[in-house]
């Protein structure tokens, strides 16, 4: 914004335009809607900004983001604690429990291996995975990154890892997403789905 | 998001859907953000919210942004103090300045009537406006509303309330924007290029 707009306007505009997938023109718009609302819901938008940080954390166990010691997935005694779904990121836990279907429990890595970048797998949270195997009681884990080359990659390392403890270790089954089209797949998912096939 | 997310999360995620512009997939995004940003940060952020909403109101005298008393636009004596030109939002004051070739002053109306909406005269600031014109020294005052219904209504209103005052009121040119392209102009666009055209 130019010098004739208002320095707090400014660097509240600066503050919306620094989150990801928020432009400057955005988040000059945001910063004149902060302008329109009452005090109390701005400074309730500020203390639920602080609150999130300060409160939120990652549970001890599986890794995922609560603001208990232990997350209420973790706790509850009647999921399945012998299946653990490993993941990338705890928005990856929320679009699993959107299925209602998957009822053991999970564990956030929060990351995917990527060398390149520096993300090195004592970046990632694996050995809280192993901690957690360790202690017995676990049957499967279902190695739930996504198709891709950091999420094959990562799958395939934690998979080396955990085999030699005589876990099963399975992946997620790639091959045509349903309600797809068959003539807009692309060649890797149809082939998958072609050597992925099941008996009818 | 569902119970097993931290209720904090869920309550900064609510917040930021609140915004316009905003879904809740985006604001579960940016509140998953948040908790990667260090607590500096978010504190900072959480102030920048407070401080625009607490320090910025409007300027006495044209009524647009400012956490002064007086703008920097109404305190620059280099400035035309007798061309006012009255916007809608503090956002149009920036896109003229933008351009660098306004030296007058303006007048922000907060809004555009629209009796549909409730948004009768009294609630514009055209009484401010007409206080301003009524201290003398103001030669023309420039009606630079959108051209919609909205803003065409609001700029014959107040033009009508100007004109007794003997005060010379224009309204922004409407023709081909520079740049378009004249097969995609819409039919009114062109009639009022074409009714406005000008001596070459």
């Amino acid at each position: 914004m130019a010098d004739h707009n208002a320095l707090p306007l400014v660097i509240l505009a600066e503050k919306f335009a620094s989150l990801p997938g928020i432009g400057m023109k955005s988040a000059q718009r945001l910063a004149y809607h902060v302008m329109s609302m009452d005090e109390a819901s701005v400074e309730a938008f500020a203390k639920a900004l602080v609150d999130a940080k300060k409160n939120v954390h990652c549970c001890k166990c599986c890794q995922n983001l609560t603001e208990r010691d232990l997350c209420p997935i973790c706790s509850d005694n009647d999921r399945d604690h012998g299946v653990i779904c490993v993941v990338e990121t705890p928005k990856d836990v929320t679009a699993f429990e959107r299925t209602r279907e998957y009822s053991g429990v999970y564990h956030v890595l929060h990351g995917l291996l990527s060398p390149m970048d520096g993300i090195t797998p004592d970046k990632l949270r694996i050995k809280e995975l192993l901690a957690r195997i360790a202690q017995g009681g676990v049957n499967e884990v279902i190695m739930a990154t996504n198709p891709t080359v950091e999420g094959d990659a990562t799958a395939m390392y934690v998979a080396g890892l955990l085999k030699p403890m005589g876990i099963k270790v399975t992946r997620l089954a790639f091959g045509l997403p349903v309600g797809g089209i068959l003539e807009y797949a692309d060649e890797v998912t149809l082939y998958k789905a072609l050597e992925n096939r099941n008996s009818m």
